[in-house]
């Protein structure tokens, strides 16, 4: 997958990659500009060796789908082509199925939001809505402003577009109000223009922390105060752990606020069926740029998940995964406390991560290579920042593996780091300042 | 679906739509350049209309699904999940299911394309591998050199990315090299960098005419000797009437050649499948591109799609469809020499369209409103040209009405011609030089 030669490991199993690398590219000089910054990250290479059996991955984020019931699945997949066929298998809408649309304000109404179906635009996946604001909002040079640490999948989005991501620091509870404040201004002063703020406000992928409930009329407010549209992406927003679902930032302003939403957390990412909710004009340019892309979302997948929504108890499977995700939750932080005391974690309340800080002079992206010949995989923390800093921090995810094999994990991963620290403290310290270049291309095994 | 307001004809059955265009737009400054050309065609809000029962409708793509097996289909939905379900419900790869990729040489190897299973990027319909070879090579005011007409969803990607589009004529064998070779000789003493040429060398949309085998090395050798890539476009490859399929223009030349394919009309469009093959260096970059954009395609659809090729005889189900199509081809040939001959037309041996010339003085555009008011519809030619011009043109679609229905249509599109041209002996010409304004979004009901 690499376009350029690099150092692979030696355990790595994709000879075919590196053969790639070497080949010369007559096509190099017709290039886009915007392409010339699209490239495989270093540690794709490795995640090709992850994802071997005998290697525990805290590293992807795809959800655990063993316990959904696969024959009601299967049966609900068969009636919508013999019943529903002609359309199943035709050319859609290109805003997407209007009953699909009427059952996702259901889902949304447990976030308090209220919203009419012709302002939902169904996408293949959200990953696709992101793609899809991003196209429509973004000049080469415009400002993204985003949570310090982003999710790697929206951060190569707006690279893949030439936005520049201006961070803002968050805390246990979530973005930073205040820095917010003065971020926006001090780009203001500076005469750039600030196309949206992007946030994930619940169960922060890969913060693992939510926007608390009075941050959030308070970031809608000082975006809105600033002329700053804001991008609402809320995979996990139905998986807490021991609450119900808060209030949604749309909830607060439905002509500032780009809300995404996705099934593939809270049913399954197979269908690849994810929506935006839009002011009015903004939905209309989606629809324009989505028809552009794809001409429309698949009916097949569509009418599947309409089908399992009206047919199957949804409400009881988000249930169910909220159980499984908190029992692994709490296997990853117990044998965090057990095995890493010497690491910070945060401790999350819902979702699929905890981002951890690893002990002083340790660098997350230079030992992953190492981390894996032990068997244990994660994502560095330099995937999650424009800029390439965040060395110090990992993400480690418990959506995948059993809890016999993240605390399996996670003892591997401490032996890493306890023999990192022994040459740390010989040698001195691992860590440099030069930043990383993870923000790619995101990837499926690195959600 | 408009966002502007636009005169809407009185049988117009979508009156959101005008109240919707009414609305302000407070995020109109901060759209991205590339949003504001952006916008419905006025020939969509027609098309609303158009898709009623008592509209025989000869403007959409829409291939005909009623002779599916969709017992058959149900079954093979059903073990996808009941059998592959944690595969098919889950993430893939970006580049597509290996399986499938595999299986997709074989359907080009009809087409004398020798490939490897690496080559293969599947996309969310073929559409999307527009879109991503659109994106990866063309800045704003790069050239796309295509055929006089082509395809108007291409046309609308095009422009998505800001490109200048330049034609190059045709004729009843399609393309014409010396004409080719005359345009990116003068673009090049122009100093203008034509990224490639976009082609759908078989039964063409909208022309209906294919290149010939003569002109096919010919084509990709004045290419090559130009630099200049070739987009090959061939979703209609083979459903050809009376011949086997001819080679691809990739099966000459596999480093100059992007080749773009679909199961959308040798099947079905609603999984959205289509893929490109492409060499190999391009082929990385569009993975990361497609991999930016969606993540990855469906698992669902592509294992659905998968399966139906292994268990189900796709073969005899192509050769069902070209009977089909020949069937309603003749019907509207033979319906226009019987109603409309003071016109004339291509006749394509494959595919799904008719290329109609009108009477001299005649506008297509013009004329679509009062046509719909006679209950029946097309597309007019202006939609195929980048530069606005084509009014003295429409397409014709066979392949969705059945026989009588064309010939229905044929019947009262003749009579809409026939008082038009009493129009203009009184009032002189119908037609106006300004151009149209119609290349925008593409849309399922003008594939």
């Amino acid at each position: 997958m690499t376009s350029q030669p690099s150092p692979r490991p030696e355990t790595s199993g994709t000879p075919t990659s590196a053969a790639a690398g070497t080949r010369l590219d007559p096509w190099l000089d017709a290039y886009a500009d915007r392409t010339h910054g699209m490239r495989a990250s270093e540690i794709r290479a490795l995640f090709a060796v992850a994802n071997r059996p005998e290697v525990v991955s805290l590293a992807g984020g795809m959800p655990f789908l063993d316990g959904l019931p696969l024959d009601s699945l299967a049966q609900v997949a068969a009636q919508v082509v013999a019943q529903r066929g002609l359309q199943a298998l035709q050319y859609g809408s290109g805003q997407g199925d209007e009953t699909l649309r009427e059952q996702i304000l259901e889902v949304m109404a447990l976030e308090g939001i209220s919203a009419h179906p012709d302002d939902v635009v169904v996408t293949t996946g959200s990953q696709q809505a992101l793609d899809l604001v991003t196209r429509v909002f973004i000049n080469p040079g415009d400002v993204v402003v985003a949570e310090a640490p982003s999710y790697v999948g929206a951060l190569g989005v707006f690279r893949a577009y030439q936005a520049d991501v201006v961070h803002v620091p968050i805390d246990e509870h979530g973005l930073i109000p205040a820095a917010l404040e003065e971020t926006l201004t001090s780009l203001a002063a500076a005469g750039r223009q600030t196309k949206f703020l992007y946030t994930v406000p619940n169960f922060h992928n890969p913060a693992g922390v939510s926007v608390s409930l009075e941050r959030r009329p308070q970031i809608v407010e000082i975006a809105r105060r600033h002329g700053v549209l804001v991008l609402e992406d809320n995979p996990y927003g139905l998986l807490g752990f021991d609450r119900d679902p808060w209030p949604a930032l749309r909830s607060y302003d439905e002509d500032g606020v780009i809300y995404l939403g996705s099934f593939s957390k809270t049913f399954a990412p197979g269908y690849r069926v994810g929506w935006a909710v839009a002011p009015h004009a903004v939905r209309e340019k989606l629809v324009l740029a989505s028809e552009s892309a794809i001409l429309c979302p698949s009916n097949a997948s569509q009418i599947a998940i309409s089908s399992y929504l009206s047919t199957c108890d949804w409400r009881s499977q988000v249930k169910s995964y909220r159980e499984l995700y908190r029992e692994r939750r709490d296997a990853m932080v117990g044998a965090l406390a057990e095995h890493l005391p010497e690491a910070s974690w945060t401790v999350p309340d819902g979702g699929f991560y905890t981002w951890v800080r690893l002990p002083e002079g340790l660098d997350a992206k230079d030992m992953l290579p190492r981390a894996v010949t032990a068997r244990v995989a994660y994502v560095p923390g330099t995937a999650f920042y424009f800029d390439g800093t965040g060395r110090d921090h990992m993400r480690l995810s418990f959506c995948y593996p059993t809890p016999e094999r993240i605390r399996e994990g996670v003892r591997r991963l401490a032996s890493v780091v306890s023999a990192e620290r022994e040459l740390v403290e010989m040698f001195g310290t691992g860590t440099t300042d030069e930043p990383a270049d993870d923000v790619v291309a995101p990837a499926p095994d690195v959600l």
